[in-house]
């Protein structure tokens, strides 16, 4: 028996920058032509049908006129398109058009088109690199910090994917004005749920400033843009991989992903999330973690941004418990709930575990309140 | 216009033992207890129809025997399996057996196998760990060093992928006999190669003990394996990516891959290989490179390994030309090849650049001759 010792250790830099701001696709293809991805003359624009006439033929006709070999990918909008088969439909409509490993994946669009063009670059000749155009609060909010990328399976959600960083993201603010109101608001949730667990000044400038943004009041739009990413920053910066202070990033999300299940996808994610983070906020009361006054105010905040905060008389509660028990947090057998302390902060439960065990019986009194 | 910084600078440890022996299942197990995968205690062991019963579900039987939570997932032996749809159903079968981010895939098996089973471990749960134990001699001369993971596509071979680097590898000598003779010789292509690429004390080697690898000789086979280990190792380690250097080790195959398919894959890989490196003899003397008893060297040990030199009749010549274009090594619509300087190096065009420009007419003269 030999034993061969194969070496690589290795400095890796994915740092990246987030513009953040109006109608940045000029400055996209100025980027690109100061050598934002090298020398790399191809570009693959993956968007949704959603989003193809708004912004993605608009980047792909500049980059052609730029002189990039440009092809432009569409597919069906919707959060059920996020599958291995998507995926599958457009590597081989991109390698049709002859893209190889010289090529640049850039995504335009919401959470599912940047999950879905960012997996799909990582595994693309075995990774090229790839952009993020975010056309939506959600994606501004969610999917330009961490480096998740993933599609669905018909058992699991976001299960099949990979970490991967992208070199550049751009958040349009300018284009939340072409999301449906519903959706808008729904982006909403993981903004206030950023607030709730990390900073109470943006959970008062929310309480302040809600219907400037929803009216699109430009000083008020950046200034959640930014926090949204500085706050998921913070977080995914100390914990890459999940292990541990990730997992606050989860508020909401235990009951919110069970509630987005049971409805059948009724409700939308944001609004999932909303049921939860009320969930949670009861849960929080309940363990001696949150006064009552605070929960009131998160829910006035929820209510105030159009979300909400109680479930549809269609969903089955008992059905809504067993579907806790899918969550990733469970270990053991036992339910664990990330909980607020007070508005912007969470509980450390023990050192670096931020995950609460929580007992059935007490999540279904929760819920039964709802 | 804002502009937030996402630093992401860090250091990545990828670094991993080859274990080289015969009967190895054990000593895994023994790893495995040991701590190999830290505190994971659930592995999926994935193998094909050809080494489930002769290794698969031994060391399956061995992991649950010594209490770690343990499922066999076994996919149809062959090339043309190595595909997304198997990725898929394997994928599908884990989640229904309850594997989740917290598992360990072990890939039992040929190059198919470890291929596949390791791209998938990459995409699983955003990616899990995964060992190799490598079966065959093709496995242990190109699967175990490189990182390089895949699945084929209609329109590609090799290009849905990922760099994904082994919590070890164990290349198992012993498993060597139970492969059909005509396998057992396609992986020697891949030895040859190496041995014609850097090393012309293990061309000698192959030289004077082929007989003896073939009956199984131990000293014989652990040299080779070790051998095929550090050649690739010496290529890769200064290149991980694939940049300039690693270009090498396509010799032999700008023909070989085109060679194969046309073949409508009636040749094995490495048959086609012998071939690819035949031609590229011929050319290497063509352009000076290589003298004429050194061309004969060469196809006197391919030979000697029961390899093919010459192109099957039922090969069409002029498909074969133009298959040449689908190489990735091609550049603006010129053919490049890797050819030798003699025996144990190869030609360094400019710096840092190993693939060297051939005109059509010189590819379809050689070709022709074959």
């Amino acid at each position: 028996m030999k034993t061969f010792r194969v070496d690589l250790k290795k400095v890796v830099d994915d740092s990246y920058d987030i513009e953040i701001g109006y109608e940045l696709a000029e400055k996209l293809v100025e980027d690109i032509k100061n050598g934002l991805v090298g020398r790399i003359r191809r570009f693959a624009v993956i968007t949704d049908t959603n989003v193809e006439k708004l912004y993605a033929e608009g980047i792909a006709d500049r980059l052609q006129a730029a002189g990039f070999l440009t092809d432009l990918f569409v597919f069906e909008a919707g959060e059920t398109q996020k599958t291995r088969k998507t995926k599958e439909q457009l590597e081989d409509a991109m390698l049709a058009k002859g893209c190889r490993r010289d090529c640049c994946v850039i995504a335009v669009g919401g959470g599912v088109v940047t999950d879905l063009a960012g997996f799909l670059a990582g595994t693309f000749g075995r990774g090229v690199p790839f952009i993020n155009y975010a056309t939506t609060l959600l994606a501004a909010a969610d999917a330009s910090v961490g480096g998740k990328t993933a599609v669905d399976t018909p058992l699991a959600t976001n299960l099949i994917g990979l970490f991967n960083q992208p070199e550049k993201v751009y958040i349009d603010i300018d284009a939340w004005k072409t999301l449906p109101k519903r959706q808008m608001i729904s982006g909403m949730a993981e903004t206030i749920k950023h607030a709730c667990l990390a900073d109470f000044t943006l959970f008062s400038y929310l309480e302040q400033n809600m219907d400037a943004i929803y009216a699109g009041d430009r000083e008020a739009c950046t200034y959640i843009a930014e926090a949204n990413c500085r706050i998921k920053y913070q977080v995914v910066m100390k914990d890459e991989r999940e292990s541990g202070l990730r997992e606050i990033l989860n508020l909401g999300h235990t009951v919110g992903r069970a509630v987005e299940t049971v409805s059948g996808y009724r409700l939308l994610h944001g609004e999932a999330v909303a049921i939860g983070l009320a969930a949670e906020v009861q849960l929080s009361k309940l363990l001696g973690y949150m006064t009552e006054a605070e929960v009131l105010q998160v829910n006035r905040l929820l209510e105030k941004a159009g979300l909400p905060v109680t479930l549809p008389s269609y969903i089955d509660r008992e059905e809504l418990v067993r579907k806790l028990y899918t969550d990733k947090k469970v270990r053991d057998g036992r339910l664990r709930f990330v909980l607020q302390r007070g508005i912007g902060s969470v509980v450390e439960f023990e050192p670096g575990c931020y995950a609460v065990p929580v007992a059935e019986e007490t999540a279904r009194q929760i819920i039964a309140t709802l």
